[in-house]
């Protein structure tokens, strides 16, 4: 897809700080006397708000929920729904298996059947990594398709793999043989398209041998296989925007994200403070960094407003350590809403600042979603905060004379 | 056309009120203090509107005045644009004539004219319904068109009755045959297109037989046509959203719209009051009950400000009929602006509320068209509603993984 803000994209040596607080847009509880980051104590974020143009996003659409690799798309300024991933291709990108426009990505499940070929386990126990690591390497050694067409096989964790079908022209449009019940076969993999018909007949090649070579494992004798999907590479962001980027996320979905647009990874860190610090053990080395708090939607998905409370106040506490940075633009927002009301993710539009030395700030003083709708940004799909992000940083040149 | 939205469609037992205050958007006028809205004493649509979250809708594109077709679609989520219907469609819609995808739709307005084949009155004199029906049973029994193609005439009211012309493959796009005005023959029908072409045959052999058939008819001895349109069927909003949807409307035009997306009609009522009672004692069967208020329209198009206020007032106070039922969605908003300074409907947008045990009220505390701009709506296009109604009303599930 070619994106209309691209050709407008220069290089300069700014620096951009893009901090997202996943889930951080909630609702007011009862007896609570408003939403989290109402009742959070935030003074550097209320700071910051002061300081900045605030506004509200629809990660999608209004009233659309958003999975988080969409919505993540989108705040990076892909179009979420023309962008959006399959599983397969989400669950290899997780473990960062490089993947070309020649795959299909596949989620594995190792499972239990019994002697009558049905599923006992669907999870085959949970074996441990390491087991699924030899079982892994033992189908690499005995199994192979046909000249024109090979596979890729990488332990996930525990009873969970990612699988590539790479050849020619293959369609990704597959049904899962997953039965998602126990007592039955596993379903055979269906076409659902006439491109998709050879990816049938390499998968079955691939499930009859794996078949075979695992029949005398105790637990994990049998795959299941799901989320077939066509992998589409993206343009990297530095593609798009001229922006060397580096991703300081622990969770396998926004690594997984980060390295389908080609940004670098920061090792996985143990907590808030040092993935902030990373931040500026980088800042020479990085044009782009996106540092994503994965806390507060957790908090959220529980049902714990007060916890979800005190990991935004935490973050607040340690905003310190990146506006000291004095970046040339420092964005704070979340990919989407996660009240704890509602203990999932929800439609609702999530606050957005942006400060930068030319920014324009709005009478806004708080960073919270009720504020926020009084923000000079308005109310703006997800997808359009990239283009504003790099025309504060003075990467956009003028369109026409 | 398929919507994004429809894929995300699931089913729950939420019921859905959505109170259409038709032209109720308006402009202050002088001495009065304000707009319609502002200067009506409105406790309870205020207490709504610091429960809800508010906002303004534009019923089309900022600065378009739309008919209430296309804005009726708007609000049901139907892209105004796409779906507008002509005038042929609208009028046998009106009459809940069941059509196909094979008809053209044409307004019919029965006629005088003078012994040289001049119009002398556009109307034929206004004659009643019963005579129009008379002619309308004569017209069936005497005229026929081609074994391929038939024909289908049903009395309106007074003047005018609905026409369709069915067969295979009838292009819709021709000219009237009303000259509007008198004094000179009615005009020949013309295709504006290849497509067309067959359809001014079918038509031309239609007014052929007419004016023989009519020929001693003391007023109504010819008939002008307006408004040829091919009828597109609708997506039901049951196919679309899984919504069983009561319309209690009275005017022909919006019960027409409500019969094009398949919804059941409340039979016509006399006044607010019954109107708002039919959703109580329908409230079981239901899960969606759109309720139309023509009267604040009326009076706008009247330029009656202090009656269109007098009606405001008059629906807020049986407001409490609807929210003693406490639906889970409850939305009050209106097709389109119609300030009784203006005289007709108009481009302004249209304040909107929209109350839930989840929509995450803001700061507005009155429901006029200038507090309405600061809530957490925002201004959206009025298309956009639909997908947030369901969304409160926990009616559709995740995009994406």
């Amino acid at each position: 897809m070619d994106y209309f803000i691209d050709q407008l994209v220069i290089e300069n040596t700014t620096k951009i700080i893009f901090l997202v607080i996943d889930g951080i847009g909630g609702l007011p509880m009862n007896g609570r006397g408003g939403t989290e980051l109402q009742v959070a104590r935030t003074p550097n974020l209320d700071q910051l708000a002061a300081d900045s143009i605030c506004g509200l996003l629809d990660p999608i659409l209004p009233g659309v929920t958003p999975g988080s690799g969409p919505a993540h798309f989108a705040l990076f300024g892909y179009d979420p729904i023309e962008s959006n991933i399959g599983r397969g291709v989400l669950e290899a990108a997780g473990i960062n298996l490089p993947m070309t426009d020649r795959d299909v990505a596949i989620r594995i499940n190792f499972a239990t059947s019994d002697k009558n070929g049905n599923i006992s386990d669907r999870r085959a126990g949970r074996i441990g990594t390491e087991t699924n690591k030899r079982i892994c390497q033992k189908i690499r050694e005995n199994i192979s398709l046909t000249p024109d067409a090979e596979f890729i096989i990488e332990t996930v964790k525990e009873h969970r793999a990612a699988l590539l079908i790479r050849g020619d022209n293959l369609g990704g449009d597959l049904t899962d043989t997953d039965p998602q019940q126990l007592g039955v076969p596993p379903l055979e993999p269906k076409a659902l398209n006439k491109e998709s018909e050879v990816t049938a007949k390499l998968t079955k090649k691939f499930l009859e041998q794996a078949h075979k070579v695992l029949a005398n494992e105790e637990k994990a004798n049998t795959v299941l296989l799901r989320g077939f999907a066509r992998h589409r590479p993206y343009k990297s962001m530095m593609q798009r925007f001229k922006l060397k980027c580096l991703a300081i996320a622990n969770y396998p979905m926004y690594r997984g994200v980060a390295f389908l647009l080609n940004m670098d990874l920061n090792p996985v860190l143990s907590d808030i403070k040092s993935q902030f610090e990373a931040v500026k053990h980088n800042y020479d080395k990085y044009d782009f960094f996106f540092v994503h708090v994965k806390a507060t939607d957790a908090r959220g998905e529980d049902g714990n407003f007060d916890e979800k409370v005190k990991v935004i106040e935490e973050v607040d506490s340690l905003i310190p350590i990146l506006t000291e940075l004095n970046p040339d633009v420092f964005i704070v927002t979340a990919d989407h809403s996660t009240p704890a009301t509602m203990k999932s993710h929800s439609w609702h539009p999530v606050p957005v600042l942006l400060k930068s030395g030319i920014c324009r700030p709005d009478p806004v003083i708080r960073f919270d979603e009720i504020s926020c709708i009084q923000g000079g940004l308005g109310r703006q799909p997800s997808m359009n905060l990239m283009p504003i992000v790099l025309a504060n940083a003075q990467r956009l040149t003028k369109f026409g004379a």
